[in-house]
Order: C-alpha cells, then sequence, then structure tokens
C-alpha cells in the first residue's frame, strides 16, 4: 500500500476567506502576534502499489487541484507491511 | 518570526462528504486502486515570537478546531533571520 500526502494550497495573492475570517476571529478572542493564516487542503489518499506518484499528479491537475489559483505538492510514503499491520489494529481498536 | 503549520483532520469514523466525493470522481475517470482519500484542512499560521504553542494549541481548541469531531496536530518551525529575508524576497518577486 502508498499513502500520499497532498498539500493544496492558494496560489500567492489569490484571497482566503476562511483564513482571514479565522484571523479576524483570533483578533477579537485577543490573540496578538498573528501575522498571515491560510487555509487550505490536505489530502491523504491510500491507493494500491500500482498507483505512480505520476498518476496522483494527474489527479490533482484534472480535479483535486484547481491549477488556475491552486498550486499543490506531493509526498509519497512507502508503507511497509508491518506498518500496515500496525495501522489496521489501530483502526480495528478505533471502532 | 514562528511558523506554524496545523493539520486538522477528521476524527475515524467522522464521515468525509468532500473525500467520497473526490472518490468517487476519481473512479469515473477510471483511476482504479485507490483505497481511501480523506480532505481535510492544513493551516498555515505565522506569528511573531511570543506566540507559543501552546498559545496555539489553545487556539485550535477554541477556534480553528471542532474538538469534538476533529483532531489537530501542531508542527512549529521557527525561522532564521535569512530564512525570513528569503521568505520575504520570494514574496516580493511573486507580486
Amino acid at each position: 500500500m502508498k499513502q500520499y500526502k497532498i498539500f493544496v494550497t492558494g496560489k500567492q495573492g489569490i484571497f482566503d476567506p476562511a483564513g482571514e475570517t479565522a484571523r479576524h476571529a483570533l483578533d477579537n478572542l485577543g490573540y496578538i502576534g498573528i501575522e498571515n493564516l491560510r487555509i487550505d487542503k490536505y489530502i491523504q489518499l491510500d491507493t494500491s502499489d500500482t498507483v505512480t506518484a505520476e498518476m496522483v499528479k494527474e489527479m490533482c491537475e484534472k480535479l483535486l487541484a484547481n491549477p488556475v489559483i491552486e498550486d499543490f505538492l506531493i509526498e509519497e510514503t512507502v508503507m511497509t507491511v508491518a506498518e500496515e499491520a500496525a495501522e489496521q489494529t489501530k483502526a480495528e481498536a478505533d471502532e
């Protein structure tokens, strides 16, 4: 199994209303020293071993990100059999 | 300046409609081997040096995450003066 972490972030200069609203709300709660706050997307994709990083890039370009206003960064993690088993056990324990 | 990266993710068992929709759309586009897809929030927070990780945790609990249905993970990066200058130059070049 492979795990991809994809960070989809607004391009420089694109307004981020959610981030701006959160920043104002933090100001109103009395937090000082916040210089910048952006809220973007964090996608976790679990795939079979046949899915390559190149395919994930294509998925981002076609569907997961909007290339006009968003950039994306893909991080790949290949899970070992032991890690997969641990993950499985954890998921079962959580249920 | 400090930079915090905050990952706000749905708790185990909480339905993620955006992720589910994207997964179906990828299926329809002909991608096979997608086992799981979650879309969560990735928050980048730039603050002055006075803002501590403890304060950021409090901000998450109060405002940035919903502790009933979401978990959060905070990563702290302290930027050196040189990195800050590089960031500044980059931001100016992008404008």
